[in-house]
């Protein structure tokens, strides 16, 4: 009997802020299997975080903690020079918040991925995700670290495995990719890709074949565990129901990261 | 043989922040044997958090979770009108960032103790108590809920009970208490001791007899497990100095709570 | 020749944050005379105050500053325990920040109006009324200062001469009233007045009667200078234009309160 | 009758916030005659935003806004990624608070100066100084800018005429130069003097003969009209009486830099 593709949706939730609510998330989690949950520094309030990881239990979808820079006014999208150890700090601190709220709702974190600049500065310093990492394994080796597939690959495989922890490639549907493996810029025309059929079938694509047309029109192989989607409006949430359609005709599995990693 | 009286010394610390420095933990840690460390909401931050429990576990210290209301600028000393959903998700939100640092230093919390307004907004509705005993019951009930001693102490008894957890009850050598058993408002004149030796022998007393002289001279029943004291200045370190010499000397042991409760 | 009537009509305004969004500005802005725009504290940021008072500007609408308490997390709707000292303080800081957006797109402030836990604080102790006259009055005599119509109107006038500045009374045309003119707490049912035809009645009769309608059926005396109207859901936006519609009907002028006090 | 050279020293004070108090500057305050004020983004709060006015009041000090960027947990001296806009609106923004204490005081402000990272990441981008330029010009244009002496002199002198506001020159008197103007990186050994005589005597040097020693041995041309100096330790506060001698000492007037520019 042949095994048959698993592929885990993972999706930024519960960035709503007091008063300020962001994102559909009461329609895009239970379509998702792995829940990124911000944790106060970039977005969401412990009001906001309680009541996310009771919508996503509700839904059967896993919980993950999505650390972000202390900048609530720019949403956590801006490049902050914090140093190594700063980032730990900010780190350890976020999860540890989050864990608090699941434990008290008797489940678990399942994964820990970073948020906005956080995130775009590790792809582009290593060594950031390797304080990511550090940070993880102290803390629960079981929590799986969200990492961008498509470069440092080898060493990013070898990261996890000297931390002793699990590390998950993320792939990006609607993104345009390199030669290189990196994201195309959304500062470039086209850098995302606005064709749903598309952006679905390519994600079919790097599941069935591990293959990635490049925005040269070359082709990388390229091959991930989660893909990143996004539920702040509309169009989105149809892209991951689109996904999910694509994906499910191709009788591939959708199922959290944590069941198959 | 004959067992010895047994008391606990907290003290709050860890309240630094940023490029501000309050308090001298440096010198305080050393002399208590439970550190009740801020979290970030009303004092404290990640970095800041990290080094307070490298810094108790240097010299043994047990540490706790000192969770306050969000104001930075008031340093948590105001009143706020949240309820008690609000509390419970502050609670749950600063216990848990404390606990991931904790756990990445290879530690665990012994206790929490609410700092300032809220502790203040707790003995005045024991609701607040309650709520707060749920949040530490559903995150580890292997931790202690420190309380104020002299008022409720039978329901909060029964609170603990209930919740299955323990309630570590709190004297202040350095405040006159009422006839009711509160303390006597700070706003009154000679609400607080400055004699210290005065201070030390109050504390002595509360330890070996159970009974503490009023502020109208009748003398009531109070004891405690742990006994709150200062590190924002020199003074108040000699105090602390003062209350141990002078246990010391009646042969009382100054250990953590949670090895005798 | 007999003079018209005029009334103004004001709202909050500028209360997104950052990525977050709140109320339908572009909407009701051109809607109503006076606009109270967020300076910060419990609501709005830099570029958002900035864009407000441009949107202002562009519908001819007057513009006042709308300081509150410094709770984002609690969209200033919670009371805290604050000093009349810093009341002032903060009264003194978020009205200046706003000024200098105004100065820089060439326009003044017309008003300032406290927002939500801070304007009901000032309800219940007259004295954070005079302490917010005083700030007013320090930094421009010009400003006027927005105060609940129906309780203390005569001290409250006072307050103003002797400070050197105009106050503005205001009604709320959809909340309830009780006999002594103070507001129906919302916490009451049927504290809110949800028939729009009602709701305009009520203003209409305010300004033409200088009579109001309270809970107990008996009639009080109130008039005021401007109404409170709400700009955060399609609903809010309809009763604006109800009551536009019926004071116009009634020959009524609808103009900032600054032209006629 | 020869003319007496003129200086301005300056320095970043009502950096406190809240309970935490950093700097001396009740001592340094009347050693200096341009006083920089925090205005509650970077450090500083209402509070003391207005307490420092007093206190420079008190001893005849000029005062000037110092806005940093929205990072209290940083102290503002991190690099974040904000835009033009984003700067320009902070800048209005924290002017305009500080104005408004001025005013409710009888007094105003004589200059702008950016802090920290602000304030570097302008000295690297040129377009930065003039975002600067255009706000303090759009809101009040006899407001002095603060700059660095020693790059794009021309650059910015013509920034000022066209903004139609006057620019202050600023000399570092304990920092090693390079040889093109710019300040050796902090992160350089030896880029802080930390000899006080010789401080002093590089600041007469610069007065002088507008020349200053670079740390290759070279001599450039630099001119300022102001000196920086800093309040936030004993040594530093010993620096600024020895500049105040040897400056004095040379019949040089110490004068805040509106007088005379």
């Amino acid at each position: 009997m042949e095994q048959r593709h698993k592929i885990d949706l993972n999706s930024d939730v519960g960035e709503s802020f007091g008063a300020y609510k962001i994102g559909l998330d009461e329609e895009v989690i239970p379509l998702i299997t792995s829940a990124n949950i911000a944790c106060g520094f970039h977005a969401g309030d412990p009001h906001i975080m309680r009541q996310t990881i009771a919508l996503a239990n509700s839904s059967g979808t896993a919980i993950g903690a999505h650390p972000g820079l202390p900048d609530l006014m720019g949403f956590g999208r801006r490049y902050m020079d914090a140093t190594l150890e700063e980032i730990k700090d900010y780190f350890t601190y976020q999860i540890g918040s989050l864990q608090a709220f699941a434990v008290s709702q008797g489940t678990r974190l399942q994964h820990v991925k970073a948020h906005g600049a956080l995130y775009n500065m590790a792809v582009k310093d290593v060594r950031i995700w390797e304080a990511m990492a550090e940070v993880v394994s102290t803390i629960d080796k079981k929590l799986i670290l969200v990492v961008l597939a498509g470069v440092n690959r080898d060493e990013l495989k070898d990261m996890g495995k000297k931390n002793g922890i699990r590390m998950a490639f993320e792939f990006f549907a609607d993104r345009e990719y390199n030669h290189d493996g990196s994201l195309v810029s959304r500062k470039e025309p086209g850098a995302v890709i606005k064709d749903q059929k598309k952006a679905a079938d390519r994600a079919l694509k790097m599941i069935t074949e591990g293959r990635v047309l490049t925005k040269n029109g070359s082709e990388i192989e390229l091959s991930s565990d989660t893909i990143c989607v996004h539920g702040d409006n509309p169009a989105a949430v149809n892209l991951i129901k689109q996904i999910r359609t694509t994906l499910s005709e191709s009788e591939i599995d959708i199922v959290p990261m944590g069941k198959f990693l």
